[in-house]
């Protein structure tokens, strides 16, 4: 692994999923416990305290929102994704948070090409929205194992694709997790440069058993998490890092002990 | 899907993993039982009978031998796997194969670049001992999820990027599970064009719950195989198109009539 840590800990984001037995509330009071700046919600878990609460909470706490997870899904053309996404676009603004994240929506059927053109006129529909409240939307591209289930947008070289296609106006979040594979890192995260609205971190464990739920604390897998890192630095980001583990074993550790694991994995490793 | 079916079932391979509980004297009797045509072999199943009495085998049963699985695993840096490598090329002479499927190591630490540098540097020294052979060697990009498990070589413009560092002269194995998802894909098999060594279809199962072997029966699944035929056709491949579905549901069902069942849908989705 490379030696040079880049990321500062009073970068460390906390993505509510990582806790995500806990409620809104829970977790605020978690990272005010453990002195954690910023943070990462969920829509469910905003709807369960409704939209003004969650507001006051993160504000009386003094917490930064890095992003709100998530809209998008724009795959399904049996469902009207419209209202739910403009709803997406109206709780980012109200949480005032650095974006929207957009996880794109699964393949349902053998069209592929089709599907992904739904995407591109999804966030078309959805850009003046966000731009007249003052929301960045950053697609977030998933790993190619999640195209059946998540996304059908799996590179980052896609994204920015699709990123061009509207203008540039669209942002992407670079999860290590999703792309640390990818033998095009290097250059499309260069390529994205101020385009890179939000950093993702996590590892790959070498007998990953789950496409969804088996995501590993740094350090304990095969990215070199340091390298990524200085990557999206070089390209400019200089925003919150996301803490993002999607994982049953996790979930099922004492909360407080995996913030504590988690921030000092981030000292160590990201 | 698209209607143009492209692939003669006079071109069916059985790839033997498919029915991964039989042997190769039993694998050997069931093609001639269908009237398949080709085979392509495991060199564990080889071994099992001896490399003299596995060469007698397809030679009196007529078969053609599609490839030879497999060669590679270059990436583990405390094996010495040149010799393997190089039985592994006689072998596949020996057994008359089109192709050495070379599938190329997983990675083992957090150097990706260190990995794949020697997966460059194994094949370019493999390649004088498989010209005098007489064998072609065909790296196979595997899906970007089984990079800890098989392979650090995920996708085709990858692969032909390391046929470009070797004088074009390895070629590469289209396996549809393995790149279907890429967005890439019409692009580099249209590069690859007389590079294409091998085409290897089974499907994607929507809800596929295992990294290595959930893959599914074609026409189970959600890859437009009739598209991707499409494209290695266009490309210029003329050769076998091999039937390799790693799975534990299909290898609990009795291999004849997992062998009508994939010739059936050989026909009608390939």
């Amino acid at each position: 692994m490379t030696t040079e840590w880049t990321m500062d800990t009073a970068r460390l984001s906390l993505n509510q999923i990582t806790l995500n037995t806990l409620g809104l509330p829970e977790v605020v009071e978690i990272c005010e416990r453990h002195g954690i700046g910023s943070l990462a919600v969920w829509r469910d878990k905003v709807a369960a305290v409704g939209l003004d609460r969650a507001a006051a909470l993160v504000r009386s706490a003094g917490l930064h929102v890095s992003s709100v997870c998530r809209g998008g899904m724009f795959t399904d053309p049996t469902v009207d994704v419209r209202e739910e996404n403009r709803r997406a676009v109206e709780e980012a603004a109200a949480l005032g948070a650095d974006c929207l994240v957009l996880v794109c929506g699964p393949l349902l059927d053998h069209d592929l090409a089709a599907a992904r053109g739904r995407v591109h006129d999804g966030i078309a529909d959805l850009l003046p929205h966000a731009r007249a409240a003052g929301v960045r939307l950053a697609v977030e591209p998933l790993h190619p194992m999640m195209i059946s289930r998540r996304s059908v947008v799996n590179t980052l070289a896609q994204a920015l694709d699709l990123s061009d296609a509207l203008d540039g106006e669209v942002g992407v979040v670079v999860d290590a997790y999703h792309v640390w594979w990818d033998p095009e890192l290097d250059a499309q995260v260069a390529r994205a440069g101020r385009r890179v609205l939000g950093y993702h971190v996590s590892d790959w464990l070498p007998g990953t058993a789950d496409l969804l739920l088996d995501r590993g604390m740094m350090g304990d897998g095969l990215i070199d998490l340091p390298r990524v890192s200085r990557l999206v630095a070089d390209a400019g980001y200089t925003g919150p890092v996301e803490v993002e583990i999607l994982s049953t074993r996790w979930w099922a550790e004492d909360p407080d002990d995996v913030t504590r694991t988690l921030r000092k994995r981030f000292e160590e490793f990201v």
